[in-house]
């Protein structure tokens, strides 16, 4: 077997990129430390993207041969997965024979649900020698911590309306659904499954266009928690910007998180939006309630 | 006080109608079985509906007090409501003296949520002497029964995804959220919530044309359960040709509903869509996992 160098702050960080800034961030900060990156921006999700003075390999996200084969000989062992990623067009999958009998094998024990699908990812690349962290593991800058954000505070009332969210979201945790829900006045107003938060908030700003909402303009927060279970290394609940204009859009209170357990992309610029829009944004315990 | 005449198959039944073609079907079950009833039908909700040959009294929603006298005055003790409601307009609430003071009442010790709204509404009618009945119990010809009620049956793969979807709305429960979820390969695709079946049925069939989902057409089943302690004499699950056309439009296989506790409006219109569509309808029991 091939072996990849030992793991350690020396070996260089291999970051496959998904859309947004939140790449170039996490190799901001790990390069900041003294540390190599060397990037893998992906076809179909990172382009538009700026990458800075990095190396970078381009690669189709069905191209897990070439990544392994890049990676290696650029003296990679730790590979870091971050990024927005849609769902690719056929055309832009684009499998080599590493990935065809990954895909075989994997689809064979196939029991629905994103994390299964990425987990078994996780172990390839883990049975091809190299180490899958998280991006908080070697970027924790990105993380939400414990507290207030932005300059409105939480009130009681949608302390109230973030303990509920958070007990439903642990209730729902083990089906591998979503992880956001909306709740105003103690109500649960929408939950959050394929479809995203971006949509699920869009949905709450129609349905108060249409007059359905009991709760008042003002009230009401997005609470999002990462499902029990969840491989953090993959997939992590995450905020930014948009978030904060889905929910002004939605006319709610503000946005709680799980500290330390959710990612926050731009962070200057999310708290500016939020104090522009008069939104809370809070990082809260998991247990709460 | 001012009693109503005791409770029994004698004393004409009142029946507080919304929209669509149920609150009819009601009526004539009843009046099939020799009992007399008396309408009232709700401005803003049950216009354009027809109501045959049967006495009725238009009222506005908040009009409690004109209600209470007009069912008196006919004689009504039992009272059932039944049919679709959209909330209302203000300008379509007319609250008398009667609501005023129930609003009042009722909103100081507000909790959210619709069934405590409404079963709040059930305790005023109670006092004043009325009975208020489940429209289930006065025509059970509205139920769904248990078992396969199209063509089509489900599949051993649509079984398992009833089952994951009635668990799910178990878990669910307890938060007063919707009582419908769409499951399809064992994974909850939407939740329903504020927005309603319909919506939640036109999101899937967005999220399939726009790529965005795993499941192949023709897989994955809408499965509808009451919520735990649901007053079913105000809101009980209910299904009809609508629904089928949105499980048809977001290429699911079938409905799944729990017998005993779903309306089914139009039950010959809804198996005759089902049928067309290919999709499977069944009604299941409530344990079944």
């Amino acid at each position: 077997m091939n072996e990849a160098p030992a793991s350690g702050q020396q070996n260089p960080l291999a970051i496959i990129c998904g859309g947004g800034s939140l790449p170039l961030a996490v190799a901001d900060f790990v390069s900041g430390r003294g540390r190599e990156v060397v990037l893998f921006p992906m076809r179909g999700a990172a382009e538009g993207t700026t990458f800075g003075q990095f190396a970078r390999h381009w690669i189709y996200i069905g191209q897990v041969g070439k990544f392994i084969r890049l990676a290696r000989a650029a003296g990679c062992r730790d590979v870091v997965f971050i990024g927005a990623m849609v769902r690719p067009s056929i055309w832009q999958v684009r499998p080599d024979l590493k990935a065809l009998s990954w895909l075989t094998e994997t689809l064979a024990a196939f029991r629905g649900g994103d994390n299964h699908l990425l987990s078994s990812m996780g172990r390839l690349l883990e049975q091809e020698g190299f180490c899958l962290l998280g991006a908080h593991e070697v970027a924790p800058e990105i993380l939400v911590p414990l507290g207030q954000l932005a300059h409105v505070p939480a009130s009681e009332r949608d302390r109230a309306d973030i303990a509920l969210g958070l007990d439903y979201l642990r209730a729902s945790g083990p089906f591998d659904v979503g992880q956001a829900v909306v709740v105003a006045g103690k109500h649960v107003l929408a939950v959050e499954a394929v479809e995203g938060t971006d949509q699920m908030l869009a949905r709450i700003a129609e349905l108060r266009a249409n007059g359905r909402l009991r709760a008042p303009a003002g009230s009401g927060v997005l609470v999002k928690a990462p499902k029990a279970g969840q491989d953090l290394r993959f997939d992590m609940p995450s905020i930014g910007p948009r978030t904060v204009e889905g929910v002004a859009h939605a006319e709610l209170a503000g946005i709680a998180v799980v500290a330390g357990s959710t990612i926050i992309a731009e962070p200057g610029r999310t708290v500016e939006a939020a104090d522009r829009a008069g939104i809370f944004v809070i990082g809260v315990n998991a247990g709460a309630s």
